[in-house]
């Protein structure tokens, strides 16, 4: 199989393409999920143009060898994670940013463009690409598209899904389809960028992303606030967008991470609170609506509430939050984040829950997330080769996707389903929903080529 | 086929729901499209309920005839026109508003209920539902989902899509599928929500709409510019936007309308200006940026700018736009509204190309529209028993839509496809897209049943 999709490759592609050796393709053969493990791919194609991706389609046609596109390699799930046999395809040679349209406020990009490179170079025009995942420095925009990506700004600025204008994608066919359009509205037939968007690969290989850009906003304020219990913490949540104010960033830290992140990096912080909201406005009326956010924090029994219109200052008020991760990372443990979601006045008890999932399972479970849009992210930090353990946290991690879903919510908020969740999906979707989405991928891609075994 | 429908139906449903009186089924057999001709439906069914649309849908599958969905029936573009031996299914019976959370700031509402009900409803609450058809006092959410309505504030605010967070659907088979989330995010499984948006009733029908509400603004404050050319009046466009200026609303009339307008409701307007810019701001900064973006139109040649920071005022100012329609329809003419949308930079070369297609067609040729979002609504003024100018109106109608491909723009801006643009879609769309949309509609409705002949 491996010998006819070589052969079949270097009758269509140059040979800077294709590569054969083991330990390349082994090295671009998994995300960055825990726990899943992924298969033994047989060649590796890297494509630099879309009719090379076209090329490479083709070849495993009529090799009959599955394929798996994979960005950055960054994701959580293990959706970009070689299935045996396979030709993974990357698509990180494919990273020029086309155009920038600063009458329009859209940019035309390549896949393999790496998140944080479109900010700084659309940030030279005065306009700013919002979604903004932690791994943005990293991951590029076709992982992110590919996997609707979110991040820390979501809450004002919406998710990837909503900055997508169109795509060029290539079909399992091997046939080029453009979606989309160049106009603000449009209301001409399906929308299928929008289905495309978060199909984590399955249902074609996004070659090309037309992307809305917004005009760069000015520095945000900042505050921060502890709370002795987490109920006044989600109270002051609630009021706050009830009260009509649009954050742009609202994270939470829990009581364990502040110990941690004390602990490895001394900053001061109340490791006796219960949680620490960081938060922070955009806009000309920042100022002003940061005040009013810490009085309603205040209003609701936070026990120390500070906040800055300086935007360094506000910088370094926010680090905790970057923190957590490198803090847990010092301990030499293995580190699983979970990401679920709730509607957002269920956070106080899915974060009960989490604690009482945390000690029923004698597991340690920090819990860091986005306040204001409900989606946390639990860490499960465990030593991976204490099997006794390993299990705990696996059983623990099924009670966190329970939980979510007993309190209305979501298991994947934004990191997608990969391999790692596809076993809760039908705990979620709507059976005749979950039909209606695999014939949709069955339509597009009959012989079940395109990233098998993931996402649905 | 009649006979067999209504026994089928009677089997089904209560008496209430079935209408075969031959008026009334005329009565609610076409929509407001001008020149789509509507064929004659042998029964209406009115369901007061997701169970009866059910019981509707077997029966019109046990019997083997067409169902052809309507909200209110306030289309222009004949997707709401009955096909000949039809059951017309008509969803206004189904309008109530199910539930409005003020926490998560979400409602869940019957298709039938009326758009600016809805609006009213939600303002008790403090909350804002956007998407503002010209037809909000009559059109229905449910429609307003089907076409992806549009209006005037979705140049800040996003159009109707942007609002939709999950949908209970009846689909062709008879089955009840819900989509989307009770979570401001959630990347499981593929966006059907999105996809079912703007589908004109040919995926499935639409029984109960999640939507997504935001914090209503203070009062906007008004600007408005004469301009004595189109070409600065797009210039100051432009800029406005460069400026990173987001205006709540942004509309053009041109010469031709002010000069009906003030010819049948007199006040004062400039009727040798090319055209007027009526300019809106909402937030906390409303006054000082319309002060900006007065002086933006200033900058670029503008003969008048005038702005107020007074909502009576400024409503007093941009009521030439509602008096648009009323003044052409005092002629007792035909009305035709074409629906176009192009690049924002583009504008000045649409609305040139318009009059260029007026003059030489001989027809009356009046241009509103949406200037920020760069969709425009030419108005074609006839007389209908004129079949000459009936022929020259029809040749504009599609040199219209020619010039609009020929600037990257779309057929349908806001208003949908339904027949009387169905001609032109594959002007517009990639062939291969056309397919792969056909390809899902027919894998979601393999009988043909849902609204045929429309949209795709």
């Amino acid at each position: 199989m491996a010998t006819m999709l070589l052969d079949e490759l270097q009758k269509r592609l140059p040979p800077e393409c294709i590569q054969v050796d083991a330990d390349v393709i082994q090295a671009y053969s998994q995300d960055r999920a825990v726990f899943e493990v992924a298969g033994t791919a047989s060649i590796l194609v890297m494509p630099g143009s879309t009719a090379e991706v076209v090329a490479a389609v083709e070849a495993a046609n009529a090799a009959d060898v599955p394929i798996v596109p994979r960005g950055a390699g960054t994701g959580l799930t293990g959706a970009a994670n070689a299935v045996d046999g396979c030709m993974v395809l990357s698509l990180h040679r494919m990273n020029q940013i086309l155009e920038i349209d600063t009458t329009n406020r859209t940019c035309r990009v390549q896949p393999g463009v790496i998140n944080a490179d479109l900010k700084v170079a659309v940030a030279e025009h005065g306009l700013f690409y919002p979604p903004d995942p932690a791994s943005v420095e990293i991951s590029s925009i076709g992982g992110n598209v590919a996997t609707n990506a979110g991040g820390l700004c979501c809450v004002k600025y919406g998710v990837t899904r909503d900055y997508v204008m169109g795509l060029e994608v290539v079909m399992a066919s091997g046939e080029v389809m453009r979606t989309g359009r160049n106009t603000i509205k449009s209301t001409t037939g399906l929308d299928l960028t929008g289905l495309f968007v978060g199909s984590e690969g399955v249902l074609g290989l996004i070659t090309e992303i037309t992307l809305k850009l917004v005009t760069a906003p000015p520095p945000p304020a900042t505050a921060v606030a502890y709370f002795d219990t987490l109920e006044p913490a989600g109270n002051a949540i609630i009021e706050i967008f009830k009260q009509g104010h649009e954050p742009s960033l609202m994270e939470i830290v829990d009581r364990a991470s502040l110990r941690q992140v004390e602990a490895v990096y001394p900053m001061d912080l109340d490791v006796d609170a219960a949680c620490l909201l960081l938060m922070q406005t955009s806009g000309e009326d920042a100022s002003t609506r940061i005040a009013e956010i810490s009085d309603i924090c205040t209003a609701n029994g936070a026990t120390f509430v500070y906040h800055v219109d300086d935007p360094h200052e506000g910088d370094m008020l926010i680090e905790v939050r970057r923190k957590v991760w490198p803090a847990f990372e010092a301990l030499g443990k293995a580190l699983l984040p979970e990401d679920v979601a709730v509607p957002r006045e269920r956070l106080p008890e899915l974060l009960a829950g989490i604690t009482d999932i945390a000690e029923r399972n004698q597991v340690m479970l920090p819990t860091i997330g986005h306040a204001g849009d409900g989606n946390m992210h639990p860490l499960l930090v465990f030593d991976g080769n204490d099997a006794e353990e390993v299990a705990r946290v696996k059983t623990a991690f099924g009670e966190i996707i329970g939980l979510a879903l007993s309190l209305d919510g979501t298991i994947a908020g934004e990191h997608g389903v990969g391999t790692l969740k596809k076993q809760f999906i039908e705990d979620e979707l709507d059976p005749i929903q979950l039909r209606v989405q695999r014939s949709m991928r069955t339509l597009l891609d009959p012989a079940g080529r395109l990233n098998p075994g993931k996402a649905l």
